[in-house]
C-alpha cells in the first residue's frame, strides 16, 4: 500500500497541537503502568486522569477528550469501570483506545477484548502474540487489514518495525529502539500517546501513525544518551517532550 | 498578612529533625502516586507505609507519626481504609493531611472531601479548581482564610504561587517551577512532604509553609540540571535529599 | 559455615543464563513496588507479569518459571490471588518467592506469612523486624538457620550484611550501598531478582545469594554515578543491565 502522507510535518504538527490543547486523557490502565502512562502524556503536553472507580469513571470519561482502556492487570473494578467508561465515551461520539496487554497469556482477559473490539474503538494498539489471540489466529500477512476493516477500526501493530493500518492504508515505520522492549508500560505509555494524537487528529490512521512515530523517534534519540534502560526510561520522556521539526525531519522512516 | 517567620532556617530546621527523627508517615494514596509519594519521604528521611487494606490500615496508622489521606483513584477499598485511618488518626491525636485530588471533575470524590474537610485535618492542600469546589464555589480573594477559619485547619492552596493560611496569617511561597507541573504526582508528595514536616513542627502553618518551600527550592534547583521533565523527577529527589541550610537561604521566597 | 562457591562466577553464571533464557517471573507484588520490579526483571533480561486477579492469576502463574509473592498492600484480591498461585506454582513444582514485606507492622499479615511459609516457598526473603515477627520472635543467633530447617527453605535475611542460609550453609554478603534503603521497592525487586536466579539455578541457597550479589554489586557501581537516591534508582537498573564477569569479580563479598 501507499503511504502518500508525510509524517515528519504531521507528526510534528499532531505534537504542536497536542502542545497548545491540552487535552484530558482518562486512562483505565493498570497499575504496573499508570505511573508511567501519566508521565508520558505530560511530557507531551496532554493531562492524565486515572481513576478505575466504577462510580466516578463516567464523569471522568465526560469531561474527557479521549480514553484509553488497557487491560493488563484485570481486577473486578476495572472490568466494571470499563464497561461506563466505553458507554459514556460512545455515547459522547469521543475516541477511545483499546490496549488488549497480555491476552494470549489469560482466556478471560481475550474474552473480554473480543468483545470490546465490537464497541468500535477508534485504534487497536497490540503486539503479535496479543493480534492472533484477538483475530482468531488469523495467521495471514494481511490479518490486520482484514480485521481493520471488519471492525471498521485501525491496528497498530508493533514489533521489530510497527504497522498501523486502517484495512486502506498501512503504514510501516521503522524508528524505535531495543531499549524501548527493556522498560516496563512503554507500550502501555504508547497507546496513552495515540489517545493523545487522536484529540488532534480525526483521521485515527495518522494519529495512530503520528503517535508511533513520535514515540519511536523519542527512543532512537534517548538511546544515544542513556547509559541502560534505567536512565532511557526517564530520558525518553525529556526527548518526547522536547521533540522538534528537525529531529522527526531526519529520523522519522514511515514506508 | 505579615509573615514574622525566617521560613528558610525554618525549613532547614524542619528538614533537620526529619533526618534525625525518621518519622513514620502512613499514606493512603492513589496507585498513580505510592511509589513517587514513598521516594520522597525517604529522600527526606521519612518512612512511608502505604497499606490501603481495612483490616490492617489501623496497625499501620497506630505505629505512624502522621497519616496522608489523598482522593486519586478513589475505588472502594481506599474509601473505607481512609475512614478507618482518619479515625485511628483523630484517636492518637496524629496529624493528618487531605489532599483532595481532582474533586472537581468528580461529584462523588467531592461530596467525601467535604465529610473528610470536618473531621479536623491539620492542613488541606489543593489547587484553585479543587479548592473552589470544596469550599462551595466561594470566589472571594480571601476565602481560604475564611475557610481556614471555619474548619480551623491550614489551607496550602497550590498554583502559580503557593498560598498557606491558617486563618491568621498567611504565607505566600513564590518558590517552584513549572516542570514541577510535568511530573504526576509531584503534588501528592508534597502533601506527603506536608505530613512529615507535621511530625516534628506542631505548628501546621509554619509545618506547610516549610514543606512546600522545601519541594520548591528543590524544584529549582532540579529545573538547573535536568534536561526535561523525565530527568527532572529523578533529579529534584536528590535535590531534596541534598537540601542544605546555605541552599534555602539563597532560594527561599516566602511573602 | 564454609562458602565453598566462588561465588563472583556463580553470580555471573546465573545472570547470563537469566539473560539467554528470558524466564518468565509472575509477581503478585504490593503497588508500590510493581513498576520498579518490572523494570529490575527487564534490566536482567527476565520476562515479569503482574496480574492480581484471581481469576487469570491461575493462567499466568502456569505460564510462568516462577512466582514471586509480596505481601505488601494487602488487599482483599490480592489475598485471594495469592492462595490461587500458590497452589498453581507448588502444583507445577514450580519456585517461589514469599517477601513478607512489614509483617511486623500488621498481625493479619504476619498470620498470612506464617501459613504460606508452610507452603514450601523455596526462599523466603525478609529483614530482620520481618524475620522476628514470623519466626515468634526467636531471638537466637542462629535463627534463621534454624527457621531454615524446620521449614525446608532458604533464608535470605537483609540488612546491613545480608545472610542466605538453606539450614546448612551461609553466605554473608558484604556488599550493597547505603543509597539502596532509600529507593522504594529496592528490597522487592531484589525478592524478584531471587525468583529470576531460581529459574536458572535449581540449588536455592546458590541462587538466592547469586540475586543478593547481583543488585549489592550493582548497587555499589550505581552509587558512584548517582547524586542522590533519585538518580541512584534508575542507574543501579543501569548497572544491574551492564553488570559483567570482571566487576563482579572485583566487587563481591560473600563469606
Amino acid at each position: 500500500m501507499h503511504v502518500p502522507v508525510e509524517f515528519a510535518a504531521k507528526t510534528f504538527n499532531v505534537l504542536a497541537r497536542i502542545r497548545e490543547r491540552a487535552p484530558r486523557v482518562h486512562c483505565i490502565t493498570n497499575t504496573v503502568a499508570q505511573q508511567y502512562t501519566a508521565n508520558i502524556l505530560l511530557a507531551v503536553g496532554a493531562v492524565p486522569s486515572m481513576t478505575v472507580s466504577p462510580d466516578e469513571v463516567g464523569s471522568f470519561v465526560a469531561d474527557a477528550d479521549a480514553l484509553l482502556v488497557n487491560l493488563g492487570t484485570f481486577d473486578a473494578e476495572r472490568r466494571a469501570a470499563i464497561d461506563v467508561a466505553v458507554g459514556a465515551a460512545n455515547a459522547a461520539r469521543m475516541p477511545w483506545v483499546l490496549d488488549p496487554v497480555l491476552i494470549d497469556r489469560a482466556p478471560p482477559r481475550a474474552e473480554l477484548a473480543r468483545q470490546l473490539a465490537c464497541r468500535a474503538p477508534a485504534v487497536v494498539r497490540l503486539n503479535t502474540a496479543e493480534f492472533t489471540t484477538l483475530s482468531g489466529g488469523d495467521p495471514a500477512e494481511d490479518a490486520a487489514v482484514r480485521f481493520a476493516n471488519t471492525y471498521g477500526t485501525v491496528v497498530a501493530l508493533t514489533g521489530r518495525v510497527d504497522r498501523v493500518t486502517d484495512g486502506v492504508r498501512q503504514a510501516v515505520i521503522a524508528n524505535g529502539d531495543p531499549l524501548m522492549g527493556a522498560v516496563t508500560a512503554m507500550g502501555c505509555a504508547g497507546s496513552a500517546l495515540v489517545c493523545a494524537a487522536l484529540t488532534v487528529e480525526t483521521y485515527s490512521w495518522i494519529a495512530a501513525t503520528a503517535a508511533v512515530v513520535a514515540l519511536g523517534v523519542a527512543g532512537e534519540v534517548a538511546a544515544e544518551a542513556a547509559r541502560g534502560p534505567g536512565s532511557f526510561a526517564s530520558v525518553i520522556i525529556d526527548a518526547l517532550h522536547g521533540l522538534d521539526a528537525a529531529t522527526l525531519r531526519a529520523r522519522t522512516r514511515v514506508s
